[in-house]
């Protein structure tokens, strides 16, 4: 088998067999395929698009590129959540509690900040000690004991997509469904996920703003998902304004503790909400109950009981954490300045760019504009309005927080053009918009458009 | 200026400026952007096309990527032919030496044999002592004291196509017209060239066998040489079975000869007319007749006359070629092994798939598979028929000569395939199809297909 043949047949729009995929993902993982050659490979498929035979042989072949984890030892389902990425989305640290507390597992590998989204691996480091970097024997052992564990990509997991996904990154081949789809899939098949369920964002904060876009998406990870033998559901949320009130590290740590420990916010509800019906999927994909909608009353139940903080707060110190940071945070985090950003005139939120939102988080210095960079723990930013809220003129619209008060200026120019006031408020729009499953994915997959 | 932007606008179907691709020839020739890079740019441009512009800025950006040859000082017009290569094309050798005996100079930087086609360095090699190899100033030498000069590509000249063509073998982005037509026409037009008549190969033995393909290639050869400011035509020439009697090295040189010398051949009728009709555009285009019928009334005469031979003689001895090969070549070339083919039934030859033949010539060990492979001098094989003539079973069809006996049984099966004899002759086809010229090349490119 040559690689330039598989790049001929794809160039002509040929669909390439399973053992030709399997070929380029081992090449790609072995680095026995030039890159040049991967590189054409991708832009071949980027513009002639994959069939589900071939996106589902792609993730299988990558995720067979290394090391698995095989969590039926354990003796319980393993189920998982992932997130195509956001603003302000701490739902994970509620989320995996939860559903350990039914009784399931959750081997939840997850990312870093990167652009205008954040990272729950850089969010955990905030705590002090907290190893984000196990071995798969190590993320067992934290399993075994309190069921959920939230840790870094090995070295030697899904080694095909590190080498796909930055000659992506520099080969402009990064925005295809297909590959997108293989990347994600991948990494989470190789947990050995019984059940999954698929945070797909949308809006103006998402990576992929149309909705159409977003939707067929989706409806591949549902397919490839369920085609490996894992049951898949896909909720299309959404992402015009930060979820919650917190973006940054630490702070959203916090307030995932304070819903942890039964403290409301008004400015929350979306957060809590959202972390509720996730849970709830994982639970009845899991098995642990007969619908979704009664997966998410067990979530409450869970949450409410305090059952969920115990979990986490254990899991934390399997980590090395050092948890008296719940406790006494100002002895740990205290940015060294503060700034009100207050609104230029009156009137209703209306709009909000929440991917320049993000960037402003970014620029505070909570997040990375390369891989690579450090990011800072204290730094963020506090919304203090949601969309359709009545604002009076010089009032606080959110609260920024970082290490060098030089990083004000640049995230408040974003911001401005952020946040959007008018006279009128603009109708609300649903945090869940579709939800796809094994059962109506057929349609979604039918009505996308293809390159 | 990013490469990961100009591959995307590209991805997207947008149009490169001049500036951005001036970027990447610019970058391909000094190794600035790496190979990945210019992979994935060159998929998009193969599945996306290129505009005219954007061809015309990178023919010209790969051209001034290196040094070129400039023909003003020698105070006649330049011109030149290029072929897009076949079997048995030695047209060259006569071209050459008839252009400047017609009171011009022909800077003629040629290329080697790949594949199933022969190339005109190989061919000229066969000469004891010929150097391919001049310089830009040796090769100006010899064109000022004889006209012509036939000369491989020096290593600085349009380096951005040594690394692209390649990258392209590797990627499977050979095929495109685009960039076929800015490979081609870029070293071309280095040669500082006033006049270019291009011989664009269709049928069973042309890189190109689909003749719509070819038309467009031709056209857009014909735009971009115009854009530059050299007068440029094409020639859609029959490629349906060799061209002349002999496919080989020294055979072809001999063959040359003979109509040089005044030796016709039935058999090689279509060699000498095609020669004719080529040198007469060129002489056309170079100013030095007033049509290109009367370019080829000139070209007769001057073949007629015996100084093409002359000059071709002179040339090969500036070269530091050999000329007494030319009166006793038994003393320097002489096959250890010669073979009749056999007709294995009587009809007549009614189809030839000549890239067959061409591979039967290559095995003999007269071409070569890969790039800088050795070829032999000797090898080669005669034609005793062609298309549409009445064939007797026991007749040899052709006769093949090699340095390793070894070598015949795999040409013979070749050949057995590619020679097909039917009890009625097909009926021939024109050996030039079409003329496209800077008057008529719109139609061409308008009606062609575009990936």
């Amino acid at each position: 088998m040559h690689a330039v043949d598989l790049i001929r047949k794809k160039r002509d729009g040929e669909e390439l067999t399973r053992q030709e995929i399997q070929f380029l993902a081992h090449g790609a993982a072995t680095e026995t395929i030039p890159e040049e050659q991967l590189a054409a490979w991708l832009m071949a498929a980027f513009l002639r698009g994959l069939s589900l035979t071939e996106v589902d042989a792609l993730t299988t072949a990558m995720k067979l590129s290394g090391e698995v984890f095989d969590p039926s030892s354990l003796g319980r389902f393993a189920v998982d959540k992932h997130s195509t990425g956001g603003v302000g989305d701490k739902t994970s640290f509620l989320i995996a509690p939860i559903a350990a507390a039914a009784g399931l597992v959750v081997p939840m590998i997850s990312g870093r900040a990167l652009g205008h989204t954040g990272g729950t691996l850089d969010k955990l480091e905030s705590i002090p000690g907290y190893r984000t970097q196990l071995s798969l024997k190590e993320m067992e052992q934290v399993l075994s004991k309190v069921g959920a564990s939230i840790v870094g990509q090995t070295k030697n997991l899904v080694p095909a997509d590190r080498v796909l996904y930055a000659l992506r990154d520099r080969t402009s081949t990064v925005e295809s469904p297909y590959l997108i789809c293989a990347s994600i899939m991948s990494k989470k098949l190789a947990a050995g996920l019984n059940g999954l369920v698929l945070d797909v964002k949308t809006g103006s904060g998402a990576f992929l703003r149309r909705k159409k876009d977003a939707l067929f998406l989706a409806a591949l990870m549902v397919e490839t998902g369920e085609r490996a033998g894992t049951s898949t559901a896909a909720l299309l949320t959404n992402m015009n304004q930060p979820l919650g009130r917190m973006a940054g590290n630490w702070i959203e740590v916090q307030e995932s503790l304070d819903l942890l420990t039964g403290k409301r916010h008004p400015l929350n509800e979306d957060l809590r909400e959202l972390s509720l019906l996730l849970a709830g999927w994982m639970i009845y994909l899991g098995g642990a109950s007969d619908t979704a909608e009664t997966g998410r009353d067990r979530a409450e139940e869970i949450l409410d009981s305090g059952r969920a903080l115990e979990i986490l707060t254990e899991m934390v110190k399997l980590h090395g954490g050092n948890t008296s940071i719940f406790e006494e945070p100002e002895k740990f985090h205290s940015p060294a300045f503060r700034k009100d950003f207050l609104a230029d005139r009156s009137g209703y939120l209306a709009q909000v760019d929440c991917t320049q939102v993000g960037w402003a988080v970014q620029r505070l210095g909570a997040g990375r504009e390369r891989a690579g960079e450090p990011v800072s723990a204290h730094a963020g930013l506090e919304m203090h309005v949601k969309l359709g809220h009545k604002i009076v003129a010089g009032e606080p619209l959110c609260t920024l927080f970082s290490d060098n008060d030089s990083r004000f200026l640049e995230s408040e120019t974003l911001l401005r053009q952020a946040l959007l006031i008018a006279d009128e408020p603009t109708p609300a729009e649903p945090l869940i918009q579709e939800i796809i499953t094994a059962e109506n994915k057929k349609e979604y997959l039918e009505s996308a458009h293809r390159p």
